[in-house]
C-alpha cells in the first residue's frame, strides 16, 4: 500500500502541480472585504477536491466570516489524525514589487512562484496529494483521516476557536498534523514543538491639550515624547536586553537540560543569524543561545511611534500625544493579559503625573509548548527521513500560531493533552507575506512524499496520542 | 503727522483685513518643497503691496532657497530703523486637526483663522500697514526705514546671513524692529531683550539589512527602535528634567540678580501655564520659576519618531531603521555646533554594537541677549502703552530666531550692538505651528497704532541706536 501510493505520487507530480496551480489561481485574500467570494471559492475549490479524492462528509461550514471545511475518512482500524492546514492567503501589497502578477502562478527554475504558492496552499495541497495517493492507489488509507481547512488563517482565525468548541465530537483525533511552516533549508526539515505567545499593545502618552511650539513651551511642560520614551526604555534592560516588567519572567517554565541540549544541536549558529539578518552585531538577551533567543525566550519589540512631526524638515513641536505600538513574544507560561496586567502596574509606577496615559490590548495570542517526545512527532521525525533524507531539526517556533493553543484546549482528551505535529515543506527565502512568495517545488514533491510515509507510520503504532495518566480508582 | 496715521489706520481697518486675508491665502509652506512656488507668490505678493504703499527700489531678491524681499524709504531727515519679518509660514499637519481649509482665512468673533495669521503675515502686515497709514496720510514717515521680508524664517534663514553681509551698508541702520511674537495675554505686551537658541537634529539607528518578522527573529538582533528610545531616553533626566549630555550646561550664562528679579514680577504664574498649556501638570526643569524655565533655560524635546508600523492594526515588524527628531532650545553663551559634538561624544558613549547610527544636524540657531536699556528698546515699551494702554512686561524669548544674532554679527557698527527690538501682537493661544492658527483682530489693530506711535516716538530721540564706547586716543 505504501509503495502504490509512492508511486501514484510520482507519476503524478505534473497533476499535482496543475491542480495546485488551479487553487493558487483563485486570490483568497481575507484581510480584504472585497476578496471574500473569492474566499470563499477557494473553499469550494477544496470542498470538490476532497470530495473528488475519496474523502465523506465533505462540506463548506458557514461562519460569520469566511467558510470552513470538513472532510473525513474513517474507514481504518487505526488511530486518527486531524489534518489542519488554511485557504486563504496574505493581501500582495506592495503590489508594484511583484514581477508577475500573484495569481497567475508560474515556472521559473525550481520554483512555482504566486501568492500561496507556500503559505499554504501548496503546503496544505501536499498533504491532500498524499491522501489522494493512498485513496487513488489502494481505494483507502492507513489511518482514520478527519480534514479541517479554515479561510481565516491570516486574520488571526477569530471564528476558529468557537468552531473547535461547538465540534469537540466531531473532531476528536489521536493527533493533529498541521503543514504551514518552513525548513531551515533544503537539507534541514524541521519538527516545530512549540510556538511563542503574543501580546500587542499600544501605549499612548497624553500631555498638552493641543500640540504646542517648543520655543514658546518648552520648558513649561513634559513632552508626551521625551515621557514616552523614558517609559519605553524602562521596559528593557540596555545591556542585558531582560524585559524589566517586574514579574515579567515568573511564569517562564525553566528550559530543561534535555531541551537545551537539543536546540544546542540546532544548526542555528550566530554566522546564520548574521548573514540572514544582515544585521552589525547579533542581539537580545544575555545568557542564551541564538537558537533559544528566537524560540524559547520571551521578547519585547517597539515597532512604531504615532505622533509627533515626522515629516522631512523641522517642526519644533510639542506633541499633545505619542502613541507607541509594542509587542511582547511570549513563552509557556506566560498568558497574555496577565503580562498586560504587570505592564499596566509598572506603568502605574513609573509614569510621572505631567502626563496621562493609556494601555491598549490590541491583540493577544498563547503560547503553546507539545511533548516533542509523543509518538505522534516521533513519527513526523522518521518521516521526514524517508521523504528527505535527512533528520530533521527540532525547534519550537519563534512566531504565534494561536490555533495551536486554542486546538490543544479545545481537543485534548481528559488529563492529556492531544499532540500537535507540525511539519512544512517551506523555505526561509520563499517570501511569505512579501511579493514574489514562491514555493521550491523539489520540496512539494518531498513534501507529499513525507506525508505518505508519515501516515504509515503512524498505521504501524498502537498508540500516538497522549500519555494520559492512568486514573487512580476512588 | 501722527494724527493723520493714526486716524487713516482707524478709516481703513476693512481693506487691512480684507489684504492681510489674500496674503495668508498663498499656502507659503517653506519647509516643503511643493509649495516653493507659493512662497515665491507671497513675496511678489509684499513686493507690489510695498511698492504700492509708496515704498523706493521694492525688489526681490533670489537666493538658493525662498526670496528676500527688501524696499526703503529714505527721505527722513531722522535715524533708520530696519524692518524685518517673514512671509513664509509652518507646515499644516496634522491637517485633519483642521475645522476649516488652514489657507481659507475665516472671521469667527474676534478672530481671524488660518495658516499664517498671527506668525507671521498678519504680525508683520501691521507693521506695513503703520507704513502705509504714515505714506498714504502724510506722504512721508516720520523715520527712515529699511524693509526686509524672508521667506525662509519657519525652516531656519539658511540663506538670510550671507544676504546680510553681502549687504551690510544698504542694511546698515540704527535700530532693527520685528514684530514677530505672542504678548502675554490681551493686557500684558512683550518686550523681548533675548532668544533662545536651538539645535535641531536627527538621530538614525540602524540595524537589519531589511525590515524583519519579529517571530521569525525576534530576541536574535536588537530592534533599532528598542535601541533609539534608550539612547533619547539617555539624554534627559526622567526626576529633574536636566540634559544629561555631558558638559550641555558648562556654557550657560548665569543669570544675574537684577534679571532674576524682572523674570520674578512678570507675571506668569503656574496657573496661566496650566491653563495656557491644558497639561495635567506642568513639567520641566527643577528648581526654576516658569518665567525662567520657558526663557533662559536650555531644553531638549524629542519630536517624532520616522520608520516602522505606524498605521491602523498590528504588524509585528522589527524595522531596519528608526529615525529620531531631537531639538535642543540653547541659551547664552551655548553654541548648536559645540553642543552637537557634547551630543554625538554621548552617542558614542552610550550606543551599543548592535546597530549602526548617525548625527545629523538639520538646523541650528544662536541665541541672542539684548541691552533691554537701549533707548530704542525703550521707545518700544512707550509705545506700546500707547497703543494698548499697558506698559509691556520685559522678557527674554523661549522660541529662536537665529536672524537676531545674524543681524546683530552682520549690522552692528564697530565696538557696539546694534539694538534689536522684539514686539509683537499675538496670543499664546494663536497656536501658532499648530493646527486652527488664528490672530486676534483688536490686537492687530492695535498693533498698527503701536508701530505708528513707535516711529513717532523714534523720530523724536537724537540717538536710538547701540552705546558705543568712546575710543580711546592711542
Amino acid at each position: 500500500m505504501l509503495e502504490h501510493a509512492l508511486e501514484y505520487a510520482r507519476a503524478n507530480r505534473a497533476a499535482h502541480l496543475d491542480a495546485l496551480c488551479d487553487w493558487v489561481r483563485i486570490p483568497s485574500v481575507s484581510a480584504l472585504p472585497e476578496h471574500a467570494a473569492d474566499v470563499h471559492r477557494a473553499g469550494e475549490w477544496a470542498v470538490d477536491r476532497l470530495r473528488e479524492l475519496g474523502l465523506h462528509r465533505a462540506e463548506m461550514v458557514d461562519t460569520a466570516g469566511h467558510p470552513i471545511v470538513y472532510a473525513e475518512w474513517m474507514g481504518a482500524q487505526a488511530p486518527t489524525l486531524l489534518i489542519y492546514g488554511h485557504f486563504d492567503v496574505q493581501p500582495v501589497d506592495p503590489i508594484d514589487e511583484w514581477k508577475r502578477p500573484p495569481f497567475e502562478p508560474r515556472l521559473e527554475g525550481d520554483s512555482l512562484y504566486g501568492r500561496g504558492t507556500s503559505d499554504d496552499k501548496g503546503q496544505a495541497f501536499a498533504v491532500l496529494a498524499a491522501l489522494e495517493s493512498y485513496l487513488k492507489s489502494s481505494g483507502r488509507l492507513p489511518v482514520n483521516v478527519k480534514v479541517l481547512l479554515e479561510g481565516e488563517e491570516e486574520i488571526t482565525s477569530p471564528h476558529l476557536p468557537p468552531f473547535l468548541r461547538d465540534h469537540t465530537v466531531q473532531l476528536s483525533a489521536d493527533a493533529i498534523l498541521i503543514a504551514d511552516q518552513d525548513m531551515l533549508d533544503p537539507q534541514h526539515p524541521v519538527v516545530m514543538y512549540g510556538v511563542r505567545g503574543n501580546l500587542y499593545v499600544e501605549i499612548e502618552v497624553r500631555g498638552p491639550a493641543s500640540d504646542l511650539h517648543s520655543g514658546t513651551f518648552g520648558g513649561a511642560v513634559d513632552n508626551p515624547f521625551n515621557v514616552l520614551v523614558r517609559l519605553l526604555a524602562s521596559l528593557q534592560d540596555g545591556s542585558s536586553r531582560r524585559v524589566l516588567i517586574p514579574g515579567f519572567y515568573d511564569a517562564v517554565q525553566p528550559l530543561s537540560a534535555a531541551e537545551r541540549a537539543l536546540l544546542a544541536q540546532a544548526p542555528i549558529t550566530d554566522e546564520v543569524g548574521l548573514y540572514l539578518t544582515g544585521a552589525p552585531a547579533l542581539g537580545g538577551e544575555e545568557g542564551f543561545l541564538l537558537a533559544e533567543r528566537i524560540s524559547v525566550r520571551p521578547t519585547l519589540e517597539v515597532h512604531g511611534i504615532v505622533g509627533g512631526f515626522t515629516g522631512t524638515g523641522q517642526k519644533t513641536v510639542i506633541p499633545a500625544k505619542a502613541v507607541a505600538k509594542v509587542s511582547m513574544r511570549l513563552v509557556p507560561d506566560q498568558e497574555p493579559f496577565a503580562i498586560a496586567a504587570l505592564l499596566e502596574a509598572h506603568l502605574r509606577r513609573v509614569a510621572p503625573p505631567t502626563v496621562n496615559w493609556e494601555l491598549r490590548v490590541m491583540g493577544t495570542a498563547r503560547p503553546a509548548l507539545i511533548d516533542f517526545g509523543a509518538p505522534a512527532v516521533q513519527a513526523a521525525a522518521q518521516a521526514y527521513e524517508r521523504g528527505f533524507g535527512h533528520p530533521p531539526v527540532y525547534l519550537r517556533g519563534g512566531g504565534s500560531l494561536p490555533i495551536v493553543r486554542d486546538m490543544i484546549d479545545s481537543l485534548s482528551p481528559a488529563g492529556g493533552e492531544i499532540p500537535v505535529v507540525m511539519i512544512g515543506f517551506g523555505l526561509p527565502d520563499d517570501r511569505t507575506h512579501a511579493p514574489n512568495e514562491k514555493f521550491h517545488l523539489p520540496n512539494f514533491y518531498r513534501g507529499i512524499q513525507t506525508v505518505i510515509h508519515y501516515l504509515d507510520i503512524l498505521a504501524s503504532r498502537p498508540r500516538i496520542g497522549p500519555k494520559i495518566p492512568p486514573t487512580t480508582p476512588t
